[in-house]
């Protein structure tokens, strides 16, 4: 049995901590908050402290905070014996405790949404072989789907999901403006957009490139471009459309 | 129990087909092909032709063919009484037949893969409001979402289609290329790309939005702008940073 003492108290907190509950190899033995409001949720599941000197000794301190709050909250952990693994998909594997590691879950969590964890991919990096294959494993007791990946290539994987969720979101965005301006309901879309996404699973994004720029439907994209209003949109239009058909052409 | 005429062999001729087959209360009775073998996969199911000549009468006449064809399928359908759709979101109702209407079935298909038309958003139009119901009873046979939308606002949603299903496949494309550059599984990636995609039906676009750019978080987008090496991406990344900052200031 690996103890675990849980450094957060946020959406990512909340569901690491139910998806380890009643866990028969892992344990979050405490949780620590800022305040011992913000561990509310966790009062009577489990030990809760706000104080960094109250924490317990543990084989593994994981925290599940703020990009810009993770080195403040490893350096304020007491010296210890234990692995600190942030679960930060932007932050290198760092250099601030004895035995560093990373256990990066790749999903957004949303409050009071249960989420399924064995589907969720879980990547993880350590200092050494053997604290590698101890998160490994931990990863592997919730998910089925873990992978090893180092800081570099965790960096281009946040990059990666920056155009392929945070840049498809606000695509998502202009449609629904598109949509709400024209009266239009926007859920006779999300079938076509959800189906877009689940193709990917079956076939790749280059095959699976369907529209007038690929199709080269000059008449199509001219008509299109018209329809635009705002500067910024026919730019990104027009930027779209020669990258679709560059791409095709194996110019880039 | 009406009777129609189906002109095209494609996929979508194809679900077309499946979907109104043993149906109460609709029949195809026949299939054009621009040749007998391109009709193929109908002959032991339905009478098939490909000889405009031979079309039999039918209450309506239902075009699954690509849009540069619908026009001269269209003027080559002998003189009839029965009502004249096409399948197309990016064309117009047209006035070449005595009824005109449209019957378009939101959905990209692939040949071999059974589709359940039941989810499938079906919107129609017809130049008169008795066909316009004709068609939206016809539709509401096969589907549990059916629009009536005029010809610019299908107009609209084609444009709104393109950017999130043609770009946002684009987008999946510059992911899967930056994880194959790193020697990353995109499998990473994919629940998270649904999960985005899924969310739209719970919340909006607009309240979706997370990344680098809408928290202005400087370092990590010059940082993802040095990983970057094309220009084309730069330019992306550069347009999309500005496009969420703006929309979420109300400024555009």
């Amino acid at each position: 049995m690996s103890e675990i003492v849980l450094l957060g108290t946020g959406n990512l907190a909340t569901h690491l901590f139910e998806a380890f509950s009643n866990h028969t190899n892992y344990k979050i033995i405490q949780v620590y908050g800022r305040t011992q409001e913000s561990a509310g949720y966790f009062k009577d599941k489990v030990s809760i402290t706000s104080d960094f000197r109250d924490l317990r000794a543990a084989d593994i301190y994981l925290t599940a905070v703020s990009d810009h709050a993770i080195q403040e909250v490893i350096q304020r952990i007491p010296a210890q014996k234990g692995l600190v693994a942030h679960t930060s998909g932007s932050t290198p594997l760092l250099s601030l405790a004895q035995r560093n590691g990373v256990f990066y879950p790749v999903q957004t969590f949303t409050k009071n949404t249960t989420v399924c964890f064995s589907g969720i991919p879980v990547c993880v990096e350590a200092d050494s072989e053997s604290d590698t294959q101890l998160l490994e494993d931990m990863a592997k007791s919730i998910s089925n789907h873990v992978y090893r990946l180092n800081s570099e290539q965790r960096k281009a994987l946040h990059l990666a999901a920056v155009f392929s969720c945070n840049f498809t979101n606000h695509l998502y965005r202009i449609a629904e403006d598109i949509c709400n301006k024209h009266l239009i309901d926007f859920k006779i879309l999300q079938p076509l957009i959800i189906e877009t996404a689940q193709k990917l699973t079956v076939s790749s994004a280059k095959e699976n490139q369907t529209g007038p720029a690929i199709r080269k439907d000059q008449n199509t994209i001219k008509r299109q471009l018209d329809q635009l209003q705002a500067t910024s949109l026919k730019e990104l239009y027009t930027l779209f459309t020669q990258l679709i058909q560059q791409e095709n052409e194996g110019k880039l």
